[in-house]
């Protein structure tokens, strides 16, 4: 890629007069069929699962899209993705290829081979457990933090609403208060622990798990660490941390934190929903690769929305971006995209440490509808910020009660959209400036049939192809997270008592006793 | 207020250039104890309170201040804030006065008679229910939506992780999936149910409350309709509606909805801590009261966080907000805060009707710490937006554990916000690109030495002024919510089958089948 290239296209881009959604609509009677797009795929056993896509109320036409496209090109857009999928080192700062595709099939065929290995021996333990070769198992505390937790608290509670075979509290925080909520809800003797760490260091991770060792001794259960699992792309930590070889589920160093979900690092979502769901979720995930790799253009989704992204990020200036869930069992599904977006591409550098010329990430933020409706909307209806908009909702109702939930949730979320674009004012003579909505803001539909654990991984796997994209697109390198180190060593050095702090730091150390 | 004063001031604001943090810090040596303040109030039976708060590492300086102090002055802060306790008609456009501070004895005198006698007929009823008088009681599902729901939500979490008198569930989602899950956590023989809303005619709250009529109906419990409690401006509806006159509890029109916890919309959070620690809380809050109606200038704690606010936004074009809590009781903060300021002030127009010059509220957002440093913080350190942070933390742990855990908890809150400022390179020779820190980057603290229901209500509190002070200086009405009203004629438009709508809209109803 040359960075004069990069140049002309930003030049193009930001030279083109943005048109009002309703212009776009009114000058071209075949816009929703041209920005919209239904990705299908099957899973044996599951049959087919169909997601529609519609970035209709989005700002984005023809030229921008030329634009984008060409944007694309002269990022290297498809040798990026080629690499991605070759076991190119596409990491370069950490030297290291990213293979959290091939947890799900996607990648070299060494590199699927070790994935498929890993994933059978992590079934065969998940199996034993279900069949009782650990004793009664009915709890599990999985601990860790970040991407060792996100992913699997995510697809826990999006998958468990029928059936949970286990019920799994995902604690994180090194606040002792979260671990024991997890206590008061299980019981120690049917109990196992988890302790999901790449690395089996992280201070929180491994502050929690002593003291849930210690709340299995104290319980008197027989052979504490016997109840250990430990899921690490270093097993031989764990194993000097006392977990025996045989519950150390690992995973391959290349393999990012915020992209574990597929590795063994799901092993509380495997043991929750079982094998089968499992390796649906995979399957989906996988689909979405296929679709990724093989597709062109904006008829690439996951490209397409990044284009939207860097649309409104940088020629419209929006430093954040919303995604609303119309569906309880996606409620953890913004905090989740937060960490997957936000530490990926939260960046101020390419890949080869230039400054990145303009905005990178946004933060992403949002909620779940109709609950958002009465909380944030009104700003985004009324306020000064503009907010590009993702909704996400399922055809199929995930409750059983009276069909009039369902219905009232998939209204609510299409009026939304519509409101949004319409604008208008709700006042009688239509003159209250206080009643007056502007109009003209933008959302994208992202509507699945059902939410099954195949279309559940489907979505997740769109959303890193998203931001690998939208890395692609900025030079940056979506796959390190050195942001996270300065803080981490300041820590060290007031726990130590070393290093020297500014006046404020110090006054406040000392104002909770820890001067 | 004339706005030519407030234009003058702002260009003056505009005029001054920006100090580094780094540079505050080394040209006044008082900086800290000038930018920090404690506040202590002491509430009987509970004892002191103290709440550290230190806004040395911000960017506001003598000279910010003085100007920002102008600034309220050209806004009529005064004025306005007389008019708030005095019953004034401060919410303009829906002819109202803001009564919430009434409800925990801030107001004129009949509105704190009015409040005083809603909270005893309050309390008569928690209590009856403690003692039993509707025979047992073990649950309670509180369906609310909004500012009916995130309130008690986060109350319930925050001040219940010792003792729980009842078992409360919040249901807001029309998502059917919200009350399943709800129902499978109680046994509706031992369940009382609460309907909040304002109006009691919120179509969401409407139809979880017949639903959940309908499970108690379906498990055979007698006298459903004498299970339920109404909390509710609108009494006659809820008596309409089926509840009995002696379980209606009332607040008045005059409390807005996401200013309502102190109301018997906080009839949960009494019934799950009891009406000793309830009072607390509103002690608390009243104390906050007290300090921001008799504070002047930037002695004032809520007026001071605004002026940050204001300087971020319009000076330095942050469209976001973060609020990190360092404890897990506050993990519901950032989403109860969301509301309580994008909904307030993310308007366009003033309360004149006049457009407002500038940006209005940022998109608040946050997390809870330690967390958020393994997921968003790569962003706050490295990526190109700026973003204001917030750090709440508490000196004495909420937790039994092993002091370690608490200790790590503060020691890495204060780290961040360290490591925010410094800013520094972690690569071997200091140069390498992506290790870089820019630093410069701005956090407040608030440093309570206790977390109970009197600080709660004051943190609360504090923010309730610290959005109205926002307003003031905006112009702003932050009491009315019109932003809401479009989306909701639009799925009313949906449902009945009315209206016309955009192509994109049209073609998602018919593939969902409601077309």
């Amino acid at each position: 890629m040359t960075s004069s290239k990069l140049s002309a296209v930003w030049s193009r881009l930001e030279g083109m007069a943005p048109s009002t959604l309703a212009d776009l609509f009114a000058n071209d009677s075949e816009r929703v069929a041209k920005m919209s797009q239904r990705i299908e795929f099957e899973v044996p056993e599951y049959g087919t699962s169909g997601l529609l896509l519609d970035w209709s109320k989005t700002h984005l036409d023809d030229d921008l899209l030329d634009a984008f496209e060409e944007l694309a090109r002269a990022a290297g857009f498809d040798a990026a993705r080629k690499s991605l999928f070759d076991g190119g080192i596409i990491n370069p700062t950490e030297g290291r290829p990213a293979t959290h595709g091939a947890m799900r099939g996607s990648g070299t065929d060494a590199d699927v081979e070790e994935g498929m290995a890993l994933l059978t021996r992590m079934g065969m333990l998940v199996d034993a457990i279900h069949d009782g070769a650990l004793g009664e198992v009915k709890h599990l505390i999985h601990i860790g933090i970040g991407g060792s937790a996100l992913g699997p608290d995510l697809a826990v509670d999006a998958l468990t609403r029928d059936l949970k075979l286990v019920d799994v509290h995902v604690v994180s925080n090194i606040d002792g208060l979260a671990l024991e909520q997890a206590f008061a809800a299980c019981d120690p003797a049917t109990t196992m622990i988890a302790v999901a760490s790449k690395t089996f260091t992280t201070i929180e991770t491994m502050t929690n798990a002593a003291s849930a060792l210690k709340w299995l001794n104290d319980n008197d259960v027989d052979d504490p660490s016997g109840r250990v699992v430990a899921l690490t792309a270093n097993p031989e930590k764990a194993v000097e941390w006392g977990v025996d070889e045989t519950r150390v589920l690992p995973f391959p160093e290349s393999v990012g934190g915020r992209y574990s979900l597929w590795s063994s690092i799901g092993f509380p979502v495997a043991l929750a929903v079982g094998m089968d769901d499992f390796r649906a979720m995979l399957a989906g995930a996988q689909a979405i690769d296929t679709h990724f790799r093989e597709t062109e253009g904006r008829a690439n989704g996951p490209l397409l929305a990044a284009f939207g992204d860097q649309y409104y990020t940088r020629l419209r200036g929006c430093q954040t971006r919303a995604i609303f869930a119309y569906d309880e069992r996606l409620a953890l599904l913004p905090d989740y995209l937060q960490q997957l977006e936000m530490e990926s591409n939260g960046k101020s550098v390419t890949a080869s440490g230039d400054p990145v010329s303009g905005s990178t990430a946004p933060i992403t933020w949002g909620g779940v509808g109709t609950d958002a409706q009465h909380a944030v909307f009104q700003l985004l209806h009324q306020g000064t910020q503009l907010v590009p908009v993702d909704f996400i909702a399922s055809i199929a109702p995930g409750d059983e009660l009276n069909p009039a939930h369902h219905k009232a949730l998939l209204t609510n979320c299409f009026a939304q959209g519509a409101a949004l674009m319409a604008g208008g004012n709700m006042s009688a003579d239509g003159k209250d400036p206080a009643r007056a909505f502007p109009g003209d803001r933008p959302s994208a539909m992202f509507l699945v049939d059902d939410l099954d654990a195949a279309m559940f991984g489907a979505l997740i796997a769109f959303h890193e192809h998203r931001t690998f994209a939208n890395a692609v697109l900025m030079g940056i390198n979506p796959f390190d997270q050195f942001g996270v180190e300065l803080g981490k060593k300041m820590a060290k050095d007031i726990e130590g008592g070393e290093g020297e702090f500014d006046a404020s730091t110090a006054a406040l150390m000392k104002a909770a006793g820890l001067g």
